[in-house]
């Protein structure tokens, strides 16, 4: 049930539901060049279409998590139009997290800076290692991290970004976790076990449920109450007419499992 | 002082400005049936009107605080047209909590989950028992929580919020007080002293300003925040002119009690 | 290099980049009189057409840090256009920090009530010590700060600032920090150390790019998520096309000093 991608960049690994994907640039802190970026967005447009790929885990391999931007790759194209053009399809890669019909969980094992860190506050959830650390350290090149800022503003509160994009410090992992940019933090041999135990509550559920879900959580966020509860009463109305929501509630009246 | 509503359903009762709605169905956790979604609607009709009515506390009988919605009643009504009815007509109720002239206050003293879950978070303060727990469960049964999405997503940071939907999973009421979603912790037998510490001091303020104060909060939370400050300066220049701030201001020159 | 401006309301002192504004009205506790706005409002104006001005300090003399609007000349002028104009003029303060090129840095050494605490709330950073506390008390005079709760609202949940609005309750400057309306909290007499840490870390980096980033920030805030990216895409591609940027990569390449 494993396959490993062509590409040695972006690995991928399925098995059982989830599908890992592993930044495996570790040697240069899994940067998102350009050819990183296209492999990340090409692996999620594939998994977007796979109804066999029930979570994602957004994992990195060597030391750190993602160090942001290539800034080698960038120093050889100074001109605007390249600039901008790659900030569009590294916001493009950003909200195609979030519009992936599956939740995303991102894995943090080590550092997470600039788009690094935005990467981590896109996903819908991330767990990371005691020992990992966050910051949008761009501005210490004179690189204010605007699109990071995007993410990390609708995560934490708006001093807490505001100190960290004018000072480029990092953040622990405790931080982060009492601040909301990571939902657990454990030692680092506990990643895994605390993954999978994640992993497993969000699989045991029906997949339509998680996808209408997760998509309406994300639009409603930037309604008028009033609209969003009109939206989400809607698809709460087509959700309950799913076979499984009309099973699931049935179980639950006859207190048994829900048959699958 | 003190009189109960027809309705067994929902007992409402009177004291020195404060009403308190009591959920009175505990043997069925207190679901928002239909019928308890009519009784809350009339009751918070009729209690937008009275003067009388200072404060309101919205409290609950048995066991749990609210279950949110009835998943029996729903299972004998599969109809889409139903469902859309019903998440309508709950929605309704949540935002007359919002548009209500008096504070409303939760008082949840056991598991608050789903629409329970969702009625604490649309309060304008909750005081919980540091037994009481929190979950928008419906996942549980293949039903995502989209409606009490909206709420919970206002009250707490979004990578919480997401957790809890994607999971099904408690939190305790420590961790609730820690992230916003209710005001104060406290043991299930302080419960009405904290709360009537708290009613204490809303209600010594005069009613004009705080209902002027709250619309005006919930309407600029959508506002861009030129926008916000308009509206902000303009109701507070209204509040000013009302006879209750003009002897509140000149008593606090004068260093004495304003009069009432 | 130091001069005071020749108000006696208002202080100015400039040092090696950082322009320390004191309100001088202890006596009055730095209430946010006509004078006191006009004042603030011209310095500001002054400041942000003043390239040597790289941070600004706002901070007060006298025991409290601002105790809010000036209830005495408020009840002098008993008429709603008055006050309209009063809160116009005070928001316009309070937006003018906001679009300040320059970062701006809150010193609260004391209290901050009502559009006290809106100034600490507005400043894109702010450092309390220990002592200091915080309330939008207005509601004890019968007047509900509506224009601190646009400020307050935006830096801490909205259950919190409901509280606060509503009970005129204070909270210490450690819930302050767990909140996120403070980023530092230290004792009295390391007030000024802090402050310097945080300044000499912003002022380390290039203004362009932390002007550009601060008005990025706010606006996007106000996005939806889609065109907050764009913004900040373009943004960023300017900020990159600048020479200290090109320099602040290629030293970090090089791993050597940028040279300013």
């Amino acid at each position: 049930m494993i396959h490993n991608a062509s590409s040695a960049l972006l690995l991928r690994q399925d098995e059982a539901g989830v599908t890992t994907l592993t930044l495996n640039h570790g040697e240069r802190f899994n940067v998102l060049s350009e050819e990183m970026l296209t492999e990340l967005l090409s692996a999620l447009k594939t998994i977007a279409q796979d109804t066999q790929v029930r979570v994602v885990v957004l994992a990195a391999a060597g030391k750190a998590f993602c160090a942001g931007h290539d800034l080698k790759q960038m120093q050889a194209n100074p001109s605007q139009a390249y600039y901008q053009s790659l900030f569009q399809q590294c916001s493009k890669l950003m909200l195609a997290i979030q519009h992936l019909p599956q939740p995303v969980i991102a894995r943090v094992h080590g550092i997470a800076t600039a788009a690094g860190c935005q990467l981590v506050a896109m996903c819908d959830l991330a767990v990371a290692a005691d020992s990992a650390r966050f910051a949008v350290s761009g501005i210490n090149v004179g690189l204010f991290c605007s699109t990071p800022a995007v993410a990390l503003s609708r995560n934490i509160s708006r001093k807490q970004a505001m100190e960290m994009l004018l000072t480029g410090d990092f953040m622990d992992a405790q931080t982060a976790l009492q601040r909301g940019l990571v939902n657990r933090v454990v030692p680092a041999d506990m990643l895994d076990a605390c993954i999978t135990e994640l992993v497993d509550s969000i699989i045991s559920k029906p997949m339509s449920a998680i996808s209408m879900g997760k998509q309406l959580f994300y639009k409603q966020l930037e309604m008028g109450v009033e609209a969003a509860y009109q939206l989400a009463g809607q698809t709460m109305a087509c959700n309950m007419m799913e076979t499984s929501a009309q099973e699931g509630v049935l179980a639950f009246i006859e207190k048994r499992s829900p048959k699958k």
